[in-house]
């Protein structure tokens, strides 16, 4: 290699910037484009790019645009730059469509679980990915070694990538996100139009309220698009939530305390079990995994780590000098490690741990 | 007065107990029961109570019980006390069965709105009530000599004192703190039983998740109880949720930007404005409002008080020697202080404001 990595961040809002920032300071040489020529001078000015255009030989393309144009973004950059090792990724809160839009084996989508009371570039930090659960949503096309080099290039920006599939990961965020958004939102409205009555009711509202309704004072602008982009997956959450209160409000009325004891004891042990965010990487046990070196194996092995739960730190692809097989070098949690290895051995991978 | 005042409290549970603490840093002396002798002793011991039995001249009676206890516990105090000027009040967190079955004018039902993660009387603090809202449900027989006085008291132990009707808390408490805990307790276990399925949900639930679902983790076991209590009212506040929710998930489903955007802006400007609950007690304007020396008239302006949010930090009664009037002292917000004053002139209060 004769330059430093180089990396190109396509909208320099809030994430991008922040992306555009953690390279930097990870090494990178980083450029970076926007539609606004102002919000370019500012990152010029303010040292989060070097420049506005890429480089020819540029190795990591990061669009950070509003989702409804990422597929169109991508396109045009996958067109400019033929280098079959570029990578091509995007950060959109949902997945299905812009992985089924872009189909090229050089695009692999991304969506950082990271966010912050600003926005814009001048809200941006360094730091932002630090520990934050980045997904990657890799199909049966991508190619093992593209995957190995992006989740190589967001640990060194502190991210703990976990593999899922596109429909996964929407179905998910509807739940973890998407549909707590619209729950918040529905409380605090009821929760003010009861006010408008009994202003006395804002006294009463307690710090449970707080916590559940501090999710709605976000930008409202940004969600409509959020929320139809994944509209299939919301509407099926809802419904699901729907049940459950109607069921909950029956046993109230009923009192069937039975099924309301059952229904708080699980919810109640269910929340104290939620893992802290950061997981600590001390610690780690190294796995070397034999697999097939085409898309596809790759992709099972980081999704059976992510339906265990099992963290990976790091990852590398050792290729082998002959034939189709290839090893992949993983770091785990050390607690981890027996049961993720039985499981890779359950789907036939050959499995070994280094000492 | 030949002694210091003197309060007892029955039930040293977690409130119980940080009652009996706040009041003895305040200067009462405080006896205190429970039903069991180890708490009882424990409380001896540490100093939280001086005695278990009260001396005959109690000012001041607190029944810290399970809700479902509180009316018999007060009916056996009032008979046994003859004191025309004992108070007799609660903690319970909902009132109007309370409110309903306890009659005496000696008695005036509260709730304040505390509490910890801690349980019991090892939890207790005497600083607790420092800057809680802290509800009283005066009915149209409470003394307002006797409101006025419990008032006081309890702004000694730092407790901001609401005057809401009982039906009204009961109502208001539906929203603002037992519907909440359902709704946190259904999507808890939504993603529980999700994230067995997948895992990796819980790396995706990120703060705004976990900000909605942290009450879910109290304790199971007193939920029951409390929403069987306030059943009409949580299954009245659950219905108007669940419509509101079935809206927002046809606004997805049918593309209405329009609604959606509405209802999250709506939703986004009402959490924005919440107030802190720490209203800050410098710059006081002090009112002098003529009422008549008979029940209800004290109730009419501390109500119209909470309705309008205007907060009251102290209260005192002027007695007139001859004659059925009286003069109420109250000292409000400066800046609510006309508003105030203009309401309470419109239902032909005399107000006149101290300089």
């Amino acid at each position: 290699m004769t330059s430093a990595k180089h990396a190109h961040v396509v909208g320099l809002g809030l994430i991008g910037a922040s992306v555009a920032l953690a390279l930097g300071e990870a090494g990178w040489r980083v450029t970076g484009d926007d539609l606004d020529p102002d919000v370019v001078a500012l990152a010029l000015a303010s040292d989060v790019i070097e420049a506005s255009d890429p480089d020819p030989e540029v190795q990591l393309i990061i669009i950070a645009t509003p989702a409804g144009v990422v597929a169109d973004v991508a396109a045009d950059y996958l067109a400019r730059f033929d280098d079959p090792t570029l990578i091509v990724t995007d950060v959109a809160g949902v997945k299905g469509a812009i992985v089924h839009d872009v189909t090229s084996p050089r695009f692999l989508g991304g969506h950082p679980m990271a966010g912050s009371e600003l926005r814009g570039l001048r809200g941006a930090r360094g730091d932002l990915f630090q520990g934050c659960t980045w997904v990657l949503t890799p199909t049966s096309t991508t190619p093992a070694d593209l995957y190995g080099r992006l989740h190589s290039h967001l640990r060194e920006i502190g991210a703990n990538v976990v593999a899922v599939s596109s429909a996964d990961h929407d179905r998910l965020v509807a739940l973890a996100s998407h549909v707590p958004h619209l729950l918040a939102g529905a409380l605090m409205n009821q929760a003010a139009e009861a006010a408008r009555e009994d202003a006395v009711l804002l006294q009463l509202a307690a710090g449970g309220f707080r916590d559940m309704t501090r999710i709605a004072a976000g930008d409202p602008a940004i969600w409509p698009d959020i929320l139809f982009e994944n509209r299939e997956a919301v509407a099926a959450t809802m419904m699901m939530l729907e049940e459950r209160l109607v069921a909950l409000r029956t046993a109230v009325q009923t009192h069937d305390r039975g099924a309301l004891e059952a229904s708080l004891t699980s919810a109640s042990m269910a929340r104290r079990q939620l893992p802290g965010r950061a997981l600590k990487s001390e610690e780690m046990a190294y796995l070397r995994v034999l697999i097939a070196d085409r898309p596809g194996s790759l992709a099972h092995v980081t999704m059976t780590a992510s339906e265990m739960l099992v963290n990976i730190y790091d990852i590398e692809i050792a290729h082998a000098i002959e034939g189709n097989k290839g090893t992949l070098l993983l770091a785990v949690d050390v607690e981890q490690a027996s049961r993720f290895m039985d499981a890779l051995r359950a789907a036939d991978f050959e499995v070994v741990r280094e000492t």
